[in-house]
């Protein structure tokens, strides 16, 4: 299980609800525990598990909407009655220009902002760094409920704090362990951890910083510090491949999604939110007062 | 101006930039200050500033989708360079079943979740009640520019309580001088404040009630309480004909929504977020780096 390899045995969840959720979907690479690969292995212009063209996946993103918005909606309810219950957490990784904010519009977008939960990670503040790192994320864990988003996250601090040696080996180690104590937490607690990196390739980044540069109407998304970063990019590489090997765990694994082309990331993480919407299988609940006794009630205001 | 009246003569902030946004768009009814009406003399099922029937509506909320899109990231991106700018608070408000769900998904929903800071008001907690009323509202003033919703808000603070005596006249009649006050600071700091009341009648929420009874998968939207609720209803029109005589000002009108036709309340509701953004008028920032220098750097890695 050392390289990179499809989806088939991936242990993906499709129920087989529906035709279009099948086991050959878009899943992106599932990275198995003790994985010793390199996602620089992995063609970034990829569609594992998905034979379409881009019309094609944008008519899947539209199609798997509804069964989305549904499973979210049963997911929200079934928490209500007694403030209980299970919820996910997508994590969100990736170089700068990776496709981050076109999965928040786009996928998680498409779900009632109400049972959504998005959260940006910047750099942190003096007053978050006083902390541990995981000071400013535990907070964000999702409600019973809710599908919780980090755009970025708790993952920054063993990327860019290893690719600029702001921690020695021992450091970035430690927090290996106390991510995956954290994440096992968290399901323990009953939410399902997805852990996506959008893997973009260094010509596909410079290709879309340039379009940055190019557009007035872009030139806000551009810093020239994403230069600086981008000198770095064969130490980030390494950096994902050491933090997805110490990480990706049974509990919490991680998923290197090929995101090139932006309407296959799109699909991919939508087919993931799918399988673990299902895995749940939410339930609307059962009502917790006499059905035909407020009937009565109700009617009485009505006459 | 002691009477609900069209929206003619309501000062809407149309450009004519696109033909479906002209002056003569569904904005609801604008509460002057002073106003001395009553909500109920409004038809709950009117569609004032619109001729066009529900096809006609949610055609339009689909059309003028791109232009809210567009405005919001216009006002998301200007606020970037410095961290400051402006922001807009929608205000919802309305009694149970009045479509303010609806509002978040088909309104709200429709723009980048990363410009929307959504923030439900339910009944306070302990610790929250051993605070001035708008201790916990504070926080969630939006940011330099997101679009902040509240789904409910300070208002249930002299509309429930006026309802149910748990404050008495004097102490309302300070909430309210509190809210004015507190709204100007909001204003003052670049914050458009849109206040909207949905007005349903109690036919059309008698029917919708019955609806959530009938279906098994809407019973965890139903609670015995709203029925509670109900029986108030004249008490409740009456508090909200207070409430918005006393807090509809210059600087933050209320705006009444007829809402018995749900299409309706969204359409009004797009526009008065579109009046709000193409006042606001927010402009592409300028580059704050050297756009040719950059370039050049960004040329020099990817030979």
């Amino acid at each position: 299980m050392n390289e990179i390899h499809g989806t088939d045995d991936s242990g993906g969840a499709g129920t087989g609800a529906d035709v279009l959720v099948s086991t050959d979907a878009p899943r992106g690479v599932r990275i198995p525990p003790g994985w010793t690969g390199s996602v620089t292995e992995l063609d970034a212009r990829s569609t594992p598990g998905f034979q379409g063209d881009k019309q094609d996946g944008e008519d899947r993103l539209a199609a798997l909407d509804e069964r989305l918005d549904d499973l979210q909606e049963r997911l929200y309810a079934a928490s209500r009655p007694t403030g209980e219950g299970r919820s996910v957490l997508l994590v969100v990784q990736g170089m700068d220009t990776s496709g981050k904010g076109g999965i928040m519009r786009h996928v998680v977008g498409s779900v009632d902002p109400q049972g959504v939960d998005i959260s940006a990670f910047k750099a942190p503040t003096d007053e978050e760094k006083k902390h541990d790192f995981l000071w400013r994320i535990r907070p964000h864990a999702p409600a019973p409920g809710m599908i919780g988003v980090f755009d970025r996250s708790h993952y920054e601090d063993v990327l860019i704090h290893r690719v600029h040696g702001w921690a020695d080996e021992q450091e970035i180690q430690r927090r290996y362990r106390a991510i995956n104590e954290f994440e096992q937490e968290l399901t323990e607690a009953g939410t399902t951890v997805i852990k996506v990196m959008l893997h973009i390739s260094a010509q596909e980044q410079g290709e879309r910083l340039m379009e940055r540069l190019e557009r007035p109407d872009k030139h806000w998304k551009f810093n020239p510090g994403d230069l600086d970063e981008r000198v770095h990019w064969p130490a980030y590489m390494e950096a994902y491949d050491r933090a997805l090997a110490a990480t990706s765990t049974e509990h919490a694994p991680w998923t290197v999604v090929p995101a090139d082309r932006k309407w296959y990331a799109r699909i991919a993480v939508q087919q993931l939110l799918l399988d673990a919407l299902e895995a749940i299988d939410p339930q609307w609940p059962a009502a917790d007062f006499d059905v035909d006794e407020q009937v009565e009630r109700l009617r009485a205001t009505m006459e």
